[in-house]
């Protein structure tokens, strides 16, 4: 059973505000000093735009645990960081080697590959830091949770085992709906729905809100995935900011490949209504997660 | 005032029955399981050996300041999961482009670059979960500071802004000391000052303590750099377990090149002398890390 997304709930005006907020504290968590390089290696993907999805996720997970923005900024910028050092690591020679990202030159093509390896590195190292030492009002415990989920999330157990994977599979004929899963699963769907479970944890929310947060994050995380495979069929470069086109000429496994668009399509819908279904027993408080789930498959980059 | 080394404490001995500790501990964090490849790429370079100096540094401050071995253990395992990171990502083709390390082919050599820049993130990322989950007998807050402090001691404020540094050097012929001491402090020398202050820190030792080993770290940090420097000039690729020479072929400053190889001995002396000087209140207490302090200058690789 699918919950109707409140009709009196303004996504668009509500991602605005939040995105502007995301902004400001990204800004704020990494000032330029010597040696300035790095820091602006840092800066220049950081603040690249972006949908800031996963902060936003994190924030909204937090209001409906009876949390508030305040306590999940530092959070919400760590998870930002972490997966902004995933694409510089990504789109380097060895891995990817992509040239654009977010309609920008990649930080290796603007910094260099020595630059752009370290810039990661201190993405990743900062987040837990920035967590650690700026998170306000919330037990020490559930802040500890927090940097264990956000550490399971991008090790081999999370997204850096679902990049091996998913190197291993690039051009291989068999690849199995199981293996495309698990890549998904763990490549984009275990940050996301860290992003969730952590905004919860340090509202303190209920075990039973967390198993629903959990599934929601799931079902939206491969949701997600399908679209972004589907997108890379059906958009224009222009449009994504990034290469389109890509997983074709890498022979990547995708839902499309599979599947087909249509199928892709139905599945992923199917996906976000289950997600929603998770939440709808907490109505209107529900309402931007129920709106971002929708916001997902409706996406045209 | 220099603080002899107590006679009747058996380095030789302790270091063995130490890195046997650290070793199985090392061994135990990582378990190998799907994807295997990430795993083992991150074992491969993770037990690869070496001297284990900055988790027995660790141990042995958390022992002067009241704690136990087992307090400080996951901390002692992440600080060289840190370390390790650092060096594989350090050997890549974009970095120092280094084919040996610990007398046997770097990382990417073996896996190749993408699974080394991976493994090196899994490593990193890992380091902070592990503190997070493992560390038992220690108050939240104090783990969450433990957490901080590997953070600003691997990002830009650390270890990758020594590099950055280190990178933009090379090749310049006005390197001055100041930023040859800038390089060291932040490259090597901040990840050596937070497995003495982590390893005190979990142990709730006193203000004045802290203050004892930060200066005591960073000595002996400095001390580390400059006898590294001069190995690298004296000792032969065999014995160094990685290609020697490599700093002269790479136009780098050092304190050889800056004050030759008598002068830099001393100061490298000097700095023990202080360091151990620190410590030497604790009397015998402190006589493991005195002798790691003596073990500095007098290593031959």
């Amino acid at each position: 059973m699918s919950a109707p997304t409140p009709s009196n709930f303004n996504l668009v005006d509500y991602l605005s505000q939040r995105r502007e907020l995301v902004e400001a504290a990204l800004d704020a968590s990494i000032p330029v000093v010597y040696p300035e390089k790095i820091y602006e290696a840092m800066r220049y993907s950081l603040l690249a735009g972006g949908k800031r999805l996963r902060p936003i996720l994190c924030l909204a997970a937090c209001e409906l645990a009876g949390g508030t923005i305040e306590m999940a900024m530092p959070t919400a910028c760590a998870l930002e960081m972490i997966h902004t050092m995933s694409l510089i690591h990504d789109d380097l020679p060895a891995m990817d080697n992509d040239d654009f990202r977010r309609g920008k030159p990649t930080n290796h093509k603007k910094y260099g590959e020595d630059i752009a390896i370290l810039a990661g590195d201190g993405l990743l190292a900062y987040a837990y830091e920035h967590v650690a030492i700026e998170t306000q009002q919330v037990p020490p415990e559930q802040v500890l949770k927090v940097v264990a989920r956000l550490g399971h999330a991008v090790a081999a157990t999370g997204l850096v085992g679902g990049q091996v994977v998913d190197l291993e599979s690039e051009g291989a004929e068999d690849v199995t709906l199981s293996t495309l899963n698990f890549i998904h699963a763990h490549k984009t769907g275990a940050l996301l729905e860290a992003s969730v479970l952590s905004g919860a944890e340090l509202a303190g929310a209920s075990q039973d809100l967390l198993n629903r947060c959990s599934k929601f994050a799931r079902n939206i995380g491969l949701a997600f995935q399908i679209i972004d495979d589907v997108l890379d069929v059906t958009a224009t470069s222009e449009k994504l900011g990034k290469t389109a086109g890509k997983d074709v000429a890498a022979q990547k496994a995708t839902y499309p490949s599979l599947w087909g668009i249509p199928e892709s399509k139905r599945q992923a819908q199917h996906l976000i209504e289950e997600a929603k279904a998770e939440l709808a027993v907490y109505g209107e408080q529900s309402a931007p997660l129920q709106a971002l789930a929708d916001f997902i498959t409706s996406r045209q980059s």
